[in-house]
């Protein structure tokens, strides 16, 4: 019961003296659930011959395919020292070489959170849920889609604060465009930072900015303890196929030395960037991700590592990317076990979808995602609520529907309680053939925890939901949105580390000129 | 390939000469894919231990608390010739004697359709999709909800024939409510058995209108073959908790004398008919399906039985029953296991949810029901299509999108294929790193088959849907249910058939005054 025990946290953190319980009868409630830690198996779709033909595939390809290092000849140098046969910006790896390179990689890591509580533990049986990440747009149902704002992104950590199953504040949970490029990592670190009290999500679109990130989190966090935990899991995409970039290389390298995790992810559209079958694509990412991450290893060892995996298919008749398929539902498991084989964490991606707008499609896709990244043992579910119009829209409503949906996969994690309270003999004996539970001593002192309900979904009889109006899902997200945002309260924070927060921003700041691409 | 090969035979079986290949031009394309093989593993959530004391469990209330068969004195006849002890109406069943009179019930059933390409088998790794039914409403789009009416349920049926993925044509699609309720059996049989040629079920409102289905399904397949073959799979609802009326049981009875196939189906609305507990509610589920199949086996030794589960929770602020909640997802995984182990096909339900209308909740819900069915080794799934509002309402447009929606379970289910094409590993060689794969030799020769694609879902771009009048998926349904319903083309049949059938419907009709209640 993760969840129970961190509720009873709650209250114990919250407890004191009068003061304390009349604000406690008064404050909003922004319970968060401990990450997920299942109960339940994996779902297991390779053989074992698969998984050995894949692992075997993966070394061929190391070794005589190879991948490349662009524009980043102190990395070439270090995969020479290692061994690798380094040919221009081409690295060759030996059968076994980057597996190995891979073994300093810790299965699982801490990732803290300034409120403790609010710390995750990612790998093992462990899901922690993170928002959407990276779009330039927005939507809601009033405005529509438009570019998004930094006021659309503090919005967004807010409503990712008041979610009660969400984990994770995240990263980039909208490109607010109305920063300068160079300037607007600052801003969203700064808003992660103070507007909640989640883990969170560093910058990995120059290696300046990471540096900024790990400088923030030293603020936040102290010196010291970022250099001896993880605060941060940043996002590294491949180019794939198989081609590493001197900025998301040089993030990483940033990352790694400060001892801060990254999320190794190819970034495949199947049929694209990955061959059009299962197994092609999950050689090609097991290739990526050993390179990526013995990469990482080399940078130094030990650096917290988690194999990622971005994968959608490809609409042959139109070439648009497509979510929610079955053939990502097969990649997805698959790579969960060669993850697990490697003894790393692992990401998949949750709200994928790529309706225009938060309807029935972008529900079943996304629900397909969701139920998927479960059932594959995933560890760190990126893009879990949010998302919309393949990565492109960050919709408001749809935030508030996915992150309902969440509270699912917590109860599914559950797994099955057996004890004689469980097994309930007694109420079945009390009532009996032709009576019912409803009444019943069993029903009565279990039903509070038995269930999960939606906070969203109209339980209503028709009648009453056709007086109010006949409102669908979208239409109570959209009031959800409101009631979330009118309810936020900023969590506490240190006033010396606002002040030095808000004065490292000021100074970056000042130190650029503008730049808008 | 199941669905390539059933391709293949409808070629074959179209062919001929000149005139049935311009016929085979202009024809309507009706193909309905195979019933699902299962390529995969099924998801087990109960342990051995938990197994075995859901089994014990089950077999102490058989015992002690026993079954009420109610207004059925043949039936507590048997069950005192088979050894129980009955009181009143009250049968308890010795231990192990219920599970042992199971075991003649065959593991696997073929059903049979009218044409032989749409036969089913139901049992072992299969999977056979079946709509909505009983819902005394329609909805659609410009009708709003509104009581059904038989040309709502003709409606229904055609769409299920047109529906590629859907593999049995149901049974009461909806409630003709304009049809006396002691006559409309006939004109829903009639329906099935002329406006589709895929499988179906009979009636279960009265022994005699179970009669009336046997007596007809004779004309259309003729007599004997009735006798030696199952052409129906009817749905028998167990009184739960653990009472078995006389309709019910009389119409089972006439079933099972006549070699047709019987879903017994616990219904349980979990906190209201069973305990508010998964194990509580396991344990009631597999007492009754026990006592209920074991009956069918006193009945007819070798009756064809599937054990079901019919499985929702209640919210318990406002006594709601919810759908496609992660208590239901515990209950159909575990029940899946106990029918496997009980040597049983297992039935579970679909398009699952509570909402009153095709939106996101309502696609959310389903999504939660139709893939947790997938992997628990579900062999029959009612309602895998089109069921609205709790099961109150039977909506044109969500049967359409759930129909699209089964596509994907067909293709989780084939699995991974393993083969050197699959392994690309000439693709990846050939691209190599920085290139990309939608020109290549492996990706033309496979991306026809490669990825599932929706039939209905937007995958344009944001401009053209904007332009098109950003439709969302309950639109672009509505279009489709039109498109559909005015392709349809009525399957052949013996026009001495069709004869017999209307004759039996008018001269059963004319024996007996209406009805309405």
């Amino acid at each position: 019961m993760a969840e129970a025990e961190a509720e009873a946290r709650g209250r114990r953190a919250r407890g004191g003296g009068g003061a304390a319980r009349r604000a406690e009868r008064t404050a909003v409630s922004i319970e968060t659930a401990r990450y997920i830690e299942r109960n339940i198996p994996n779902f297991e779709v390779l053989t074992e011959e698969a998984l050995e033909i894949i692992e075997a595939n993966a070394d061929t390809i190391l070794e005589e395919v190879g991948v490349n290092f662009v524009d980043n000849p102190a990395a070439l140098e270090r995969w020479r020292n290692a061994g690798a046969d380094v040919t221009g910006e081409r690295v060759r790896i030996p059968r076994g070489l980057a597996r190995k390179l891979c073994s300093t990689a810790p299965s699982r890591i801490i990732q803290h959170a300034r409120n403790p509580e609010r710390t995750v533990e990612i790998g093992g049986k462990s899901l922690v849920l993170a928002p959407v990440y990276g779009p330039p747009f927005v939507r809601d149902m009033e405005g529509g889609r438009r570019y998004a704002t930094m006021d659309d992104f503090r919005k967004f950590v807010k409503l990712g604060y008041m979610s009660k199953w969400l984990h994770h504040s995240g990263g980039t949970v909208c490109e607010p465009t109305d920063v300068p490029v160079n300037k607007r990592h600052l801003d969203m670190l700064h808003a992660h930072m103070t507007l909640s009290d989640k883990p969170f999500m560093g910058s990995v679109t120059e290696p300046s900015r990471a540096q900024d990130s790990v400088d923030m989190c030293g603020i936040l966090f102290g010196k010291d303890f970022v250099q001896d935990n993880t605060v941060m899991t940043s996002l590294i995409n491949v180019n794939s196929p198989m081609t590493f970039d001197d900025v998301m290389m040089g993030s990483l390298e940033v990352y790694a030395q400060n001892n801060q995790a990254c999320i190794l992810s190819p970034f495949i559209v199947g049929g694209a960037m990955a061959p059009v079958s299962v197994m092609g694509t999950l050689t090609q990412v097991l290739a990526e991700a050993l390179a990526g991450i013995a990469y990482s290893q080399l940078v130094r060892p030990g650096a917290p590592m988690i194999m990622g995996a971005f994968v959608t298919s490809i609409d042959m008749n139109s070439g648009a990317p497509t979510f929610g398929t079955p053939e990502a539902a097969h990649i997805t498991y698959g790579a969960g076990q060669l993850a697990r084989r490697l003894g790393l964490p692992f990401r998949s991606s949750g709200s994928f979808n790529g309706s225009k707008m938060p309807d029935a499609q972008a529900a079943y896709e996304t629900s397909n995602s969701l139920n998927v990244g479960l059932l594959a043992g995933v560890n760190f579910m990126l893009h879990a609520c949010g998302w919309l119009e393949g990565g492109l829209v960050s919709s408001f409503e749809k935030f508030v529907m996915d992150a309902d949906q969440l509270g699912t996969l917590h109860h599914i994690a559950r797994g099955i309680e057996i004890d004689e309270n469980a097994q309930a003999m007694d109420a079945i004996r009390e009532v009996g053939p032709g009576g019912h539970y409803l009444g019943c001593a069993h029903t009565q002192a279990n039903f509070k925890n038995a269930f999960w309900r939606s906070d969203l979904f109209d339980y209503k009889p028709f009648e009453t939901w056709s007086e109010e109006g006949e409102r669908d899902t979208m239409v109570l997200a959209n009031a959800r949105v409101k009631k979330l945002l009118g309810d936020y309260q900023q969590p506490p924070l240190d006033p010396a580390i606002t002040e030095a927060l808000e004065a490292f921003v000021a100074t970056r700041k000042e130190s650029m000129p503008d730049a808008f691409s």
